[in-house]
Order: structure tokens, then C-alpha cells, then sequence
């Protein structure tokens, strides 16, 4: 039995997101399908984030088990031929028997583009959220700073969020430019649903002068179950990387880079 | 009568190219609809620059006259609310009566992105060539430069080219890095048919060792009907600007701009 690890990117617009759904074509069920057709045998897929209908990925994980005696890294091509190129695979490779794409201690690391315009950009609707406003770039850069830290982000999360513990840690929350997209990229060891749709909502407010730096802290010290700001729209968020710390170093030493 | 010029971005994927085609819809055709919608007559619609089937768009120029007393400016936001996501009006204005988008005396901005990488991306299957081969970046930015100046460009047209001399002038042709794509960004005095995507063509052959600086300078000097390099594949390329030497400045400082 080996099992197979897949680092997977797509384009979130077309699918019903990760997780199989009664209505809908899902990204999983998509995947699985090629790799079932690969391995001729039933596999069981399991994914490291359910990223919602309508968003992206660049390093999504997905791990399953086969008996097949395929070369690890031939995967990846195998299974490029039999997805639509809405997907595709980066990598794949063997891992350990008792590795789970779901750890707790893992880095997620996500991006979220915000498109801050007179009008929108054609080639850009599938991947941000176009905001005709003008955006106080350097208060939405101070306030995203503010989320990082262990903090308790009950006011960051939709109602629907059914877990424990509504405390995460957040190790970087930062705001970038790339040409006339404003970035935000968060990375953290975990989100709550809808989480950083939410907190990318807050930093648009803030950008637009109807929340500022005081409202961020009030939501971060007295928790409330209603969401602190509007749900950014899907399309703009992006699932970076998945990150184990115990074999990070490995990970990056085997990326394939030509350029 | 007023002659409104609009400057117009799209994205071309699901298009048969600006100009209208028995088959297929073609960008022109679908704004002429918008237009003749919302001024309620028929109008003739010129653009400045016929792009290919799948060829996108941030700056083509188009002009229509009509006799409605419509405010120029309000012209995009208005077609706009009639307009596909794909094709998005950025600027509407009124011109003299004698501006016409096809002057022989314009300076034209094309930009062709490659992405040179193991893997393909899915967000950017739409908007670049995917070349999965290493490629010397900076060899191809040193040939880029050779295109510069007044050359007779046969070696660089398709055969369907049927102009009466081949000779353009190329203003400045130079590659960049964006991220992991590879931009070749080129302005001239105008372009002969496919031309952009044949310079493409031999850039990336020289970026994989097939072709080197001799034989660009060979092509340039010793012009041939057949093209020199493949056509570069039409999802890469945008026409970024058609700039109009006598109002260049008029325009820099009219253009929206709030973040």
C-alpha cells in the first residue's frame, strides 16, 4: 500500500468547491475521478482545506492510498492528462503511511486580491474582488497587522461555524501591492469558516473609512457570535500553501523550478 | 452630432476577435449592440486595432457619432450596465469631429505574457502561453532588444499579410519578469498581421536554444515571405494602448486613477 500525496491547483469559478455536494461538480470528485480512472481501483481522497464554491487554489493537498506500483512523481502527468485545465496537479510524491493531509499543526497560508478601481478589469473578474471605491491603502495595511497573534476570532467567523474552540493563531496578516491589486496575504495555523473572507471584509471597510483600528481590537477582545464585518465574495480568495513544519525544508529543497 | 471615443479592456477567450465575422461573436459587434441599446439608433463603430480571435484587450480605442445629448463621460458606466463581465467600457469622451482610431501616426502597446514553468497554472490558462521547458531569460531579453528601430518585418508577418510595404518602426521591445511569468511588452508605430505573436515565437526560441541573435539579425536583414518563428498562441497577448502622439498628455492626465 503506498500512500500518494498530490499538491493541486485550480480554478475555484466552475465547481461547487473541494468538498462533494448533492448539487454541483466539486473539485474532489473531479480529482478522484481521474485517479480512479488512473489506478483502476475505488480511492477514498481526502483534501487538507475545504475551500468554498467559487474559490481557488495554488497548493491545495490531497492524499490517498493505492496499491498500484506507480512511480510516485509520475502522478502529477498522469493525471494532468485526464483533468480539464481547470486543474492541475503541481506534484506528487509518497508519504509516510501515517501522514494526514489534516494535521492541526500545519501552515496554512492564504491570498485574497482586491481590486480597488474606477472600473473593473475583464481578466481579472474570476479572481478578485473589484471595489469601486477609494481605498485607504496605508490604514488597511496598519490594520492588518492586528490580527496577527493568538487571538480569540469568534467576531471574524460566519454563524454556521460549529468547533470548539474559536481561538486560532495568526503568524503573519499582511497587505501588499501587485500593480493595481491590493494583495492580502494571511498565513496561520488555522481558519474558522469563512474567517478570512471576513477579515478581508474588515480591511475594506477600514480602507473605506467605516471601521477603523479601534473596531478591530473591540472585535478581538469582547467576542460576539455575529460576524464583525461583511463576507468578502469568493472569487477574490485563494488557498496558497499547506505547510507540515516537520518537512517543510524537504519540501521546498524538492520543488521543481526551471526558471 | 458628436463623435464619443471609448477606450475599452476585455477579456477575448469567448470572442472571434474585435471585428465582426460571419461566425462567431466578435467584440465589435456585441458593443455596437450595447450602443445602439442605449442611444437607440443604429451606429457604425470603428476600432482603432483589429485583434484576433482570443486576443484580449485593456486600451483599444473605438468611435461612434450619434446625435443624442448624452454626456460623453456617462457613455461607460451606462454601456457598461449593457455589457457582458468580458468587455468592460474603462473611459468615454467626445473628440473632434475629424479623430479617427486608425491614424497611420499612433503609438500602439502590446504586451504578450509567458509562463515558463513544469506545470501549468490554471488562473493563467487564459491570459498566457504555457511553455514547459526552461528558458534563458536573459538570453531572450538581449534578442528582444534587436527588434528595436525601422526594419523591414517580412520575416515576422503571417503570408496573409497584404499591405504595400512591411517596414514598421518598433519604439521600444523588452522583456520583464512578473512573478513567474515572462512579459515581452512591445510599442510601435504600428504591427503587420500576427507580427506580435511571431517575435514572440522567436523570443521563445531563442529562450530554448533553438534560434540565437544571428538569426534574428539575419531575418531582419534578409527578408523573407515565410515567417521566421512559429505564431506565438493568441491567450498571451493583450493590446495594452493605442496612444495618440497629440494628445498623449491629455490623456495621461484625464485617466481615472484612485488608489
Amino acid at each position: 500500500m503506498h500512500r500518494i500525496r498530490l499538491t493541486v491547483a485550480y480554478d475555484g469559478t466552475d465547481y461547487c468547491g473541494w468538498q462533494v455536494q448533492p448539487n454541483g461538480i466539486s473539485v474532489q470528485k473531479t480529482l478522484q475521478n481521474a485517479i480512479e480512472d488512473l489506478v483502476r481501483e475505488p480511492v477514498a481522497l481526502t483534501g487538507a482545506s475545504r475551500t468554498d464554491s467559487g474559490v481557488h487554489a495554488l497548493g491545495q493537498v490531497a492524499v490517498f492510498d493505492t496499491d498500484r506500483e506507480i512511480p510516485p512523481a509520475k502522478y502529477a502527468m498522469a493525471l494532468n492528462q485526464r483533468l480539464p485545465g481547470d486543474i492541475v496537479v503541481q506534484k506528487s510524491e509518497e508519504v509516510a503511511q501515517d501522514f494526514h493531509p489534516r494535521y492541526t499543526n500545519v501552515r496554512k497560508t492564504y491570498e485574497y486580491r482586491i481590486l480597488g478601481r474606477r472600473m473593473p478589469l475583464p481578466a481579472e473578474r474570476r479572481y478578485s474582488w473589484f471595489v469601486p471605491a477609494a481605498l485607504d491603502f496605508d490604514a488597511m495595511a496598519r490594520a492588518a497587522r492586528l490580527f496577527e497573534g493568538e487571538h480569540d476570532f469568534r467576531s471574524f467567523c460566519s454563524q454556521k461555524t460549529d468547533v470548539r474552540s474559536t481561538v486560532r493563531t495568526i503568524y503573519r496578516s499582511e497587505l501588499v501591492r501587485d500593480g493595481e491589486i491590493i494583495l492580502y496575504r494571511v498565513s496561520g495555523s488555522g481558519f474558522l469558516y469563512n474567517m478570512v473572507r471576513i477579515l478581508t471584509g474588515m480591511l475594506v471597510m477600514v480602507g473605506r473609512g467605516r471601521r477603523n483600528a479601534a473596531d478591530i481590537m473591540k472585535a478581538l477582545e469582547d467576542p460576539r457570535p455575529q460576524a464583525a464585518a461583511p463576507v468578502a465574495p469568493a472569487c477574490g480568495l485563494t488557498l496558497v500553501s499547506v505547510e507540515y513544519p516537520d518537512e517543510e525544508k524537504n519540501n521546498k529543497e524538492s520543488e521543481p523550478k526551471n526558471n
